[in-house]
């Protein structure tokens, strides 16, 4: 089980957004971060497909978030970036082979999708329970006035 | 983020083979189950390398699980098809770009990780709460004795 890497830049993204002035260009994300502008480019669009981010264009054209910090969590950018779809698929194989269950016996999930879907849910609201503001808060402490206030010049740029 | 169809094969494998009398061949296991039976082989594989099932060759051969059903969690199966490794993988972007953090300001993990693996945890601990003779005794409650005796029976053919 793996979680693509997109969402690594897609935290990270969110996090910035949340302390810029205005609007970041996707160029100056991408740069910032250190990533490929062609791949963070798709991560930034699944953020705003999920209505996270927006962009504007022009001269300074970039991407906001479209949320308060505090009301977007760490589940929602993940979500946005790898799907709504549980990582486990239940594919009712009790029902195959010599001694498949019949429909009727079927109507309760398997017992097997039942314990893979409480986990998920332990794993998404562990996520959900942190917030793009939280995490910014914690970036603030260790990032001195003088060096949040030359990124914010930066970025704006 | 997906688990492979591998992890619903290799646990219900493993509830299979805790009621089986005997050692059951990776071809009754993929007949019993409507799977092909050379993907089924990875999965018993995986499980084999991670000593929750063994096989022994001949006429009666088959697998046998390695363990007692009450000592195997859904987590070591889960483990043992999909890896060790957790699903996020931290890059540290935050040392990247014109504002990159100096590696001695991280000695922590990046506060993005940590949520991740906080998560993780949470997942992983729901998986490990479980273990496969608590599977085996819910499909217990759900088959008749005369049924469940009718499938050792095949099992073992």
């Amino acid at each position: 089980m793996k979680l693509s890497a997109g969402v690594e830049w897609a935290i990270h993204c969110c996090v910035v957004l949340s302390q810029a002035d205005g609007p970041v260009p996707a160029q100056r994300l991408a740069e910032f971060h250190g990533v490929s502008r062609t791949y963070l480019a798709k991560s930034l669009q699944a953020l705003s497909r999920a209505g996270l981010v927006s962009s504007t264009e022009g001269r300074v054209g970039g991407y906001v978030l479209d949320r308060a910090p505090r009301t977007i969590s760490v589940l929602d950018v993940v979500l946005a970036v790898e799907g709504e779809a549980p990582a486990f698929r239940c594919t009712e194989i009790r029902q195959n082979g010599p001694f498949g269950a019949a429909p009727k016996e079927c109507l309760r999930p398997c017992g097997i999708a039942r314990v893979m879907a409480e986990a998920e849910n332990a794993w998404r609201a562990s996520l959900a329970a942190v917030t793009i503001a939280d995490l910014a808060a914690e970036v603030g402490t260790l990032f001195s006035a003088e060096r949040a206030a030359a990124v914010r010049t930066w970025l704006a740029q």
